[in-house]
């Protein structure tokens, strides 16, 4: 069986995904079958060259007439581009994967999530960080009991992209097409790498959200441009989204979280790491390293440096030998054979909508705890 | 002038500081001279023998009979001790170096600071990780403006000694004596540093502490070895502070603070860390290193990981050549001797029980705030 | 124009160019075309399962029929099958493409040298570090001279793989098929990378082998698989290579060079080092962690931890945002991308196979004075 | 009892010394009680002042008229200054506490060690990086046979403190005053340090010395202070000792071993790192982060990286509870506590010369190889 692909989104998410799904028959030769068959966007010409460089057969300009011709839709569009898509390509009985968070608003993630359940299709969020091969291997230990009861998450996914304020005005600025800033395009992460790892979800929140520039120039160009950086503008647009959020959380088990994000810490590119610690040993990642796992369990007297690439670690027997490590792009292959895998079998995948929706509520109770001052349950 | 001191206190404190006060005449001969007069306590035959080893004159039992007859009086007892001695010194003029945090509650930090504000004697509360070369070096760079205006301050001071269910019970676990837990006896030094970097004060705060384990065994032993491990033992008692603490904070500037202590934290010895992120650069430091300092600042495309041992670092000149570095209780030779070269000279010392105040000031917030699950201004 | 390709070996190295070729259209889009078209080897089955997996369009058992059948020819099978098939093919002007070092012996590597000198075909030497962002970053920075003259190199490649004397011999423990053990595998890439970041070469060397277990059991299956780890064997074969090497090296410029490779170190997996000081500033690199840099330049007090993804970073513009680091497999795709382009113009091609046969000479120098006790000439 | 001591050296390891035998009360209560009694020099006010800033009781500008009026005699002056008052305090029955390396030239160790061979004195030689507690624990895993047989060794010593080529020269740029330069300056600490891990001496070396800077201006002013940096001086001396070393070594288990010291290693400031790998394990140590130690053994699937800093680690319960770090001159208090303690009971002391003489043979047959261009047995 070969399963047609449409993705609605041509630029770094479309990439990665297109890389991915070329990648698949070389290293996973049981994943299904895939024909990357349309891209959707706005821009004709643009579309045409991606069309040509990712390998598809066509593009079209209007989601609606796509999402029932494909086997499976890619929701890589901005967040408010994720829900009516997506709904409707699932009430057309078609696979979704949408990229992260998975939705712009707490009401549109529900109404997604609810799409999901009454169809038939798999729908995935694309949390491509659970499928990181340390990650899986952390999940593994913590899973085995090796670092005991969970007392403390921290997580930080600090970023310093913006600390310019004559950084250019995009999308993820705005809080109509975005919904969030850094709290949902990084804390997302977080939060799900979090409920993930420790195989719960978090009970309550307490939040702060803060936007450090207020207002930024916008580029020269226009429409889907407009998240490229362009030439300086006297012409500004606000910024109607966060900088940077922290929060405070308690996990059902009664674990305390620490969570933060930033688009401003100095120094930092996508430095998204977590840190565990149980009553029986620790876990520490780094997306910047990200073929390590720091791992303290049993005797041990400090953290291993683990090198996760051994042929029994996740996904390596894949790849290549021990000691020749893999990049990020690596994320998105594991991801859509996961997804693919299920979508062909009619397994369930995980993450799926309702795991993208737990991850909203978080998001949510975090503006809702910002605004109002108090704790707020997820 | 020769400067009599008294110590309230002899175990763990009370070695750091008469050790500051040994090395002083070596490295630093402009100090002023001290003569280790009295050490005051309970145990009179622990008290001979710390009179012996740490090279006292004699001891005494009453510190009410202390306080006026030395120069200088120490005061290194549990936290609940710190108001009346002190109090009672700086109403005789005796200069007091008290250790952190400035007391158990707000209302004794607050009348410790009236009497200071009264007294003509020096009031100084021993934040010693201040005094530390690289931090003393980062303030620099900060006052130089190398980082620019501050977006970002996160403090952790992590450690895991409590991590076992089993271990012995010890004032530290009071509130009554201590006041809090990791709270105040991490968080204290993680708030100062933060304060004293920055040159600003907390003005609000979202705090969260948890106790973990509720009772734990008293040891064996009696009065004042409580707070050393003895032999398991069926009688327990109540742990009425906090095992860890996490913290949302919001700077005067607007800065984000973020902070935690955990006496659970596996895998962690003495983690102090904090890192600040600015406009123009950042820096990040590590007790369980503390002769590095990891700056980035200017054009610079990484931390540079700066040993702070050159000559013209701050204090190293009176220690050993470049790469040749300094340990802990360094620390407490560069408080003893700044403190002690104000309290000769009249000059105002830094940190004062002013500062100690608006530290108990935030440490109060954080508890208020976990109570009322509401911000709280320090 | 279409270049059609032919790999002599199908295995780790086979997987790693069609991966790579299989890349370049997507994201080098400049690149020349390229057509998979033939395997060569000895096992049928094996060669028919890889032609699907890797996208090729046949496979043929006699490379003597293939060499100038194709535009380019791969030589990726063992070292001592690279002089004539690689001779072969620049005789007939097919461009070869061969993994390193150049040969088992220095007669060979200087015979093919000879060859691709009287070939209008492109030969090119497959040192594929030599295209990692950082390490060309690192090029950049010495040869604009930001580090000043080079006073010290020093390279360790450290692998582990063979501390356990019962892991199973392969042709890589065969003097005759391989040339040397630790020394050519891993030695030649640092070596290269030496002279390829200094821009000079290695003058004389004193070197030292040694082989720390004799013999190793031979696996249970036979050809094609002997590299393949097997069942446990009462059988043994003699190692008659170096199980590990280290060098001491004066360069043209009298910098002194210190070299070491080894399979027996324990804990290391791929540790690809190596660091060089000049009189203005230091660099250090490490495979396992290859998308960074460590630099120290200027007025640096400490080296920088570069994470060098930057989009102005070599190669980096095709790839990812700042901080989405690449892998291992992504040196391929560039020394492919450079390879072909080079073949596809005509232009010279660097590393070709008179930088091969420099290496060459140190690893036999090398050999001469583990022998011989003395300083030789490379 | 009580011991007095005679120093003759008053400057950085006079310091080092003094600062040792004050603090050893305190800490090391069960250590024999030591009069700081005489320092020997040549510049009577310098001496003046350092008697009084190090506690001594008086001076002496001839050491002919103290080696037998002290019960201890620290010789720790320039190399060429170790054999003589040596020789002459032993055969006077002194004790004898002499800095590394034993001496300028092998002749003159032997001459010394056959002094010591012949005294019933104790005769020390200072390796004090042996006393670090990482260190200690080192030789307790590798003497527990949890590395199982060691296979490498890799020890380096850099530092950049001549890279300039405008330093001042000093007597450690004298063959006649210092014997060697990088090599026995620093070299002398990694041979052993390597020798006491592995409990097995260098069998044979092939090394190589290189002198970078051939003449340095004098400083300004003379006699003692020309180890100071002095003005700019138009007037220059030879430097007629090695900037840097390298070399190859065998033990006699066949174990390999590869060393390096420099001047002119740009970044480094006190580099002084060893790492050795065995069959079953490996352990790494740098000295700037000299509470840790790098630990992989048993199952562990990366190094650990241990702060040495709990109560049962050597030396560790004398100072501070865990994460407490200690500094450099801590290894100072160790090894003249030990060695104080067997000069007090008459117990052996290690190292002693006869340890101080198998490092000098290494460090003269690397010399003898780097003239020769052979390898030559140490």
């Amino acid at each position: 069986m070969t399963l047609s692909a449409g993705f609605l989104g041509y630029r770094f998410m479309g990439q990665a995904h297109a890389n991915a799904l070329a990648r698949l028959p070389m290293f996973f030769p049981d994943a299904p079958d895939v024909e990357r068959d349309v891209l959707v966007g706005r821009d004709e010409d643009a579309l045409a060259e991606a069309v040509d460089q990712f390998g598809f057969e066509r593009y079209a300009t209007d989601w609606t007439e796509v999402v029932d011709e494909v086997d499976v839709f890619y929701n890589l569009g901005p967040n408010n581009l994720h829900p009516e898509p997506s709904i409707a390509a699932l009430e057309a009985g078609t696979h979704v994967f949408c990229e992260k968070p998975l939705a712009h608003t707490l009401d549109a993630a529900e109404r997604m999530a609810d799409a999901a359940a009454q169809s038939d299709a798999t729908a995935g969020v694309a949390f491509n960080y659970r499928f990181i091969p340390a990650v899986q291997y952390a999940k593994r230990l913590i899973d085995d009991g090796a670092i005991g009861d969970v007392h403390h998450v921290r997580a930080e996914y600090l970023q310093d992209w913006l600390v310019d304020p004559t950084a250019p005005w995009s999308w993820r600025n705005s809080a109509e097409v975005a919904g969030s800033g850094a709290l949902g395009d990084l804390g997302a992460h977080s939060i799900d790498l979090a409920q993930f790892l420790l195989g719960e979800e978090v009970d309550r929140v307490s939040g702060h959200l803060k936007t450090f520039v207020d207002e930024r120039p916008v580029p020269g160009e226009t429409g889907d441009a407009l998240d490229a950086a362009g030439d300086a503008s006297t012409e500004t647009r606000p910024v109607t989204v966060d900088d940077a959020y922290t929060a405070q959380a308690e996990f059902e088990s009664g674990a305390m979280g620490l969570f933060e994000a930033s688009r401003f810490a100095t120094g930092h590119k996508n430095g998204n790491t977590i840190e565990i610690n149980g009553s029986d040993g620790s876990i520490r990642f780094d997306l910047e390293r990200l073929n390590e796992l720091a791992v303290l369990t049993g005797d041990d007297r400090g953290f291993q440096t683990v090198l996760v690439t051994d042929p029994d670690d996740p996904y390596v027997d894949h790849w290549w030998p021990p000691g020749h490590v893999v990049g990020w792009e690596h994320t998105f292959v594991h991801e859509n054979y996961e997804f693919l895998t299920a979508a062909a079998s009619g397994d369930p995948h995980s993450p799926d909508f309702a795991a993208g929706l737990t991850v909203q509520r978080v998001l949510d109770a975090i503006e809702k705890s910002s605004d109002s001052g108090e704790w707020v349950t997820a």
